[in-house]
């Protein structure tokens, strides 16, 4: 008998990838990267103000082509005997529709304006509007609707970013009739089940980053919505109040869109969940295991039985959502706003030396290659010195704080600089302050009676910066293994996808059988943990310090 | 008649600057700067160790060569009609001398040892020795002997650097007889008076670095000196007692030097002074100014008469000398440890990225180009800003701290930084930072009740960087005014040779003839003065804080 596959889409922050999965194996048989044309050209972003908006084109683009330029990799028949799709998305990243769940700038008088699409997950615009969030859910009296969010509400979340747009358009908040997360909408299209009011909406997206659970019946009561802004009243009721784990239907493949994609109409669609949770499971996550998604920021998940956690909630993290990684487990989501965006900042800023350089085209040439080796260069460099050596000690949060407590209004800082103080030297500074913020998710947990047994990392930082692991397993203290697989969130979303497609009965029935396993363990090296150890403190130190200096600033 | 001249040779860090200078006019007929050719090779300096030592014949070389290149700028018997010659130095900058007064390193044993060399001002390998010189000193439960030097003994010090050196090096120990500062000894090889025991020492070293004051009876007791280590046992007796202001006559030019320098013999040569202290004179120090040498780091000098001082100690400064600038006025000292090595630091940081860049001849010239237009650049952008704007606070210690409260360990730091921080940014907060340090002085004399009336600048950023000098004008809400003369410190120096050759009684009238008067002034911005009042609070606050970690780092 020919062999089945499921399709794994993985939209990213910048491309979708889609990758062809084996349904018996795992394997993947072919990938296809798409960027989003017109996020490429930067063209409704903002990022001197922290603002990020994508397209809803550039998603539905990209996926055809993704879809077209994968299947066309496929030996001839394949794509016949692709059974099901699974889709995960970045997150929070919700978008203003109207009343059949279309995308406001799908409307020829919204096409460019950045209020009717999509609110990237990292958009900082809701600052203010995450503050009073949070002073609504401490003051108002009633039930602190944080609470299965870690108790702080981000700025990067839902009902921020929806507030901060009702405030600043209101053409939008006029058109708009409800809201969907990327990762609700595009299951929905495919399936020809955008109607907002039935649309199945994420748990996953739901119970994170919307306040919803089911003790209080759903998404927040009209009367603190309200209370936070009377620009909410309303539209809690043209939202949901069901949500759904990934491993069910959300809809099966419209025939406009089989054909669009080259597939078979009917087929299932998983419903739709973030990346790092679909990511979690396509690293093998299990109980016990902290997954450590790691790229231009961290996403660090776990999951624990009901029973283990009981009622206890967990503050500082990001929540804790029954079935939002795997069904029947308390999915637990934390991370760190920023992480290989810390080193990417560090090189524009040593880039930025370059600028003049190369308006001959004979030197155009040199000015690339000395900058695509600026981050190995210093990697090199920095590995030669010991922990603490330069006497430097860094904080982390140059794009805000995620976890422990969200705070976005924090921000970086360097403390030791000297004459003597060497980019390698900054640098390594940045990268202990990486590693220290990863150990601080490590500790929230443990000082919730959580241990993190076992550290499994992917991402783009975990497959290819091995100096950056290095110090990361140092400051742990604990072994770090490398998922094999260089696109384990596809590879999870395809595990889902099998399941809708009822292939298997469970998500972790589809994890054994079709898990990629680990290639590298990078382990702690004995001589530097006790030093980390120390500075470790020292980074809590400092950080508690300057934290009121910082929001400030 | 024909004009009379006097030479002023100033030794600063990195070359000597010889000028001839009209007796009656000041008028600056010609310069010559020769730069010091060991130091320039970097041969006895371990800038990762903070260690910076000069060869004495790095001095008397680019002293010959500079004297006869100056000379060769005059018309023809010019020469002859030199009737004074005035030297300042940097320091404090000791050298062990043998019994003849010469420095170890010009023995055939010692010549390539950098502990039998000159110890540069900015040597910071004595961190250690001052924290138990200040320890001693407010412990040992006599008088404290640092409490007309600030009552904070400096790692830049004489006796910081001499117990250093003879803890570190057994031979130079065994060898030393005694020891000179760089601005005692020069004057005195001049005149063939280098018996450490009558050598005329200056009265501007002793008193601002040497714990020297006539109260008890010249450099602190052999009680106290061994109490900090018994190594200092012996010393103070083969030192000095007496110590001699700038406009006494340090002896004649003897005839050896004479022939070789191309001058008359017998010309007096003044006894010698610190740089900054005949700067000040140069630039035109009064009573209620204060003079800011601005370079790589700055001096800060004011006088004020005996009157207006009384008994009050000038705490967190360096030191409060009777006759150190003015003759028969208190000479107060003050400075920042890192200025403008500050923003070359900063250059350095981003000057790595080129290092790759040139192995072929063809880009050699662009990178130089971007090298050297770096600050420029920088400067440029920065200006684009407005206060607070960036959201950046640094602290200007890279080097440790001189005023207030000299503290060697301190280091720098930036807090703030964000994934939108540019180098433009970080670059204004560096400036900013510095200007803060500089109204750390000003608010220092202002608590002791000295006014500052008037600032005038003078040094390499103040003649050439205008965004520094405008920053630092609405930091300190004050104009800065500043000198013509782009060599006032020689000019100081040939002020003082004109009243030592008995051309002008005091130096007061020589400088009523011969300053050079202001160029530019710097006006404090209204808009920007208010915004600077907040932040320097900051700026206290943040490094009150930080204080402790950074010492620790």
């Amino acid at each position: 008998m020919l062999p089945e596959y499921v399709l794994g889409v993985d939209y990213g922050t910048d491309s979708v990838r889609v990758v062809v999965v084996g349904v018996t194996d795992g394997r993947e048989e072919a990938t296809e990267v798409v960027e989003y044309p017109r996020w490429r050209e930067g063209r409704y972003c903002d990022p001197a103000r922290h603002r990020f908006r994508q397209h809803p084109l550039d998603y539905l683009e990209s996926l055809t082509a993704a879809v077209r330029g994968v299947l066309g990799k496929l030996p001839p028949g394949a794509a016949e005997r692709v059974v099901g799709i699974g889709i995960d998305t970045t997150g929070s990243t919700p978008c203003a529709v109207d009343r059949h769940g279309m995308p406001l700038a799908l409307l020829d008088e919204f096409k460019d304006n950045p209020n009717a699409m999509f609110i990237l997950w990292k958009d900082h615009t809701a600052i203010k509007e995450a503050e009073e969030i949070n002073h609504a859910a401490k003051s108002w009296g009633g039930t602190d609707f944080t609470r299965y969010e870690g108790g702080v509400y981000s700025a990067e979340w839902f009902w921020a970013k929806i507030l901060h747009v009702l405030r600043e358009d209101p053409a939008v908040r006029q058109a708009a009739h409800s809201w969907v997360e990327h990762c609700d909408w595009l299951p929905a299209v495919l399936t020809g089940t955008t109607d907002p009011k039935t649309m199945k909406r994420s748990r996953c997206a739901a119970g994170h980053k919307a306040m919803w659970h089911p003790s209080w019946g759903g998404l927040p009561p009209e009367e603190f919505l309200t209370r936070i802004d009377p620009l909410l009243a309303g539209w809690r009721e043209r939202l949901y109040t069901e949500t759904y784990t990934a491993d069910q239907v959300a809809g099966f493949l419209t025939a406009e869109w089989a054909a669009k994609l080259g597939l078979r109409p009917g087929i299932p669609v998983a419903v739709g969940a973030f990346d790092a949770h679909m990511g979690a499971v396509g690293g093998g996550i299990t109980e016990g295991a902290l997954v450590k998604i790691m790229g231009t920021s961290t996403c660090d998940v776990m999951v624990a039985s009901p029973a283990a956690i009981g009622e206890k909630l967990i503050a500082g993290i990001c929540g804790q959502v029954d079935g939002s990684v795997i069904p029947g487990m308390i999915g637990l989501e934390a991370g760190q706003s920023s992480f290989g965006d810390v080193y990417a900042w560090f090189k524009r800023l040593l880039a930025w030396t370059l600028e003049p350089l190369g308006a001959s085209s004979s030197v155009s040439r040199e000015k690339e290659t000395i900058e695509n080796d600026l981050l190995p260069r210093l990697s090199r460099e920095a590995a030669k010195l010991a922990p603490g050596e330069a006497g430097l000690l860094a904080l982390d949060w140059l794009n805000g704080r995620r976890t422990p407590y969200a705070d976005q209004a924090l921000k970086g800082a360097i403390v030791g600089l000297t004459l003597g103080t060497t980019p390698p030297r900054f640098f390594r500074a940045l990268v202990e302050a990486t590693a220290f913020g990863a150990r601080a998710i490590n500790e929230r947990f443990l000082e919730e009676g959580l241990r993190v047994e076992r550290v499994i990392a992917m991402g783009g930082i975990a497959k290819k910066n091995e100096f950056v692991m290095e110090i990361t397993a140092d400051v742990l203290g604990t072994p770090i293994e490398v998922v094999r697989s260089e696109q384990a969130c596809a590879l999870g979303a395809a595990m889902f996808a099998a399941v809708a497609a009822g292939r298997y009965r469970t998500v972790q029935e589809a994890q054994a059988a079709m898990a990629s396993g680990f290639d590298t363990t990078f382990y702690p090296r004995p001589e530097n943990v006790e030093k980390y150890q120390k500075l470790y403190a020292l980074y809590r130190e400092v950080g508690r310090m300057l934290e009121g200096t910082l929001r400030s600033l």
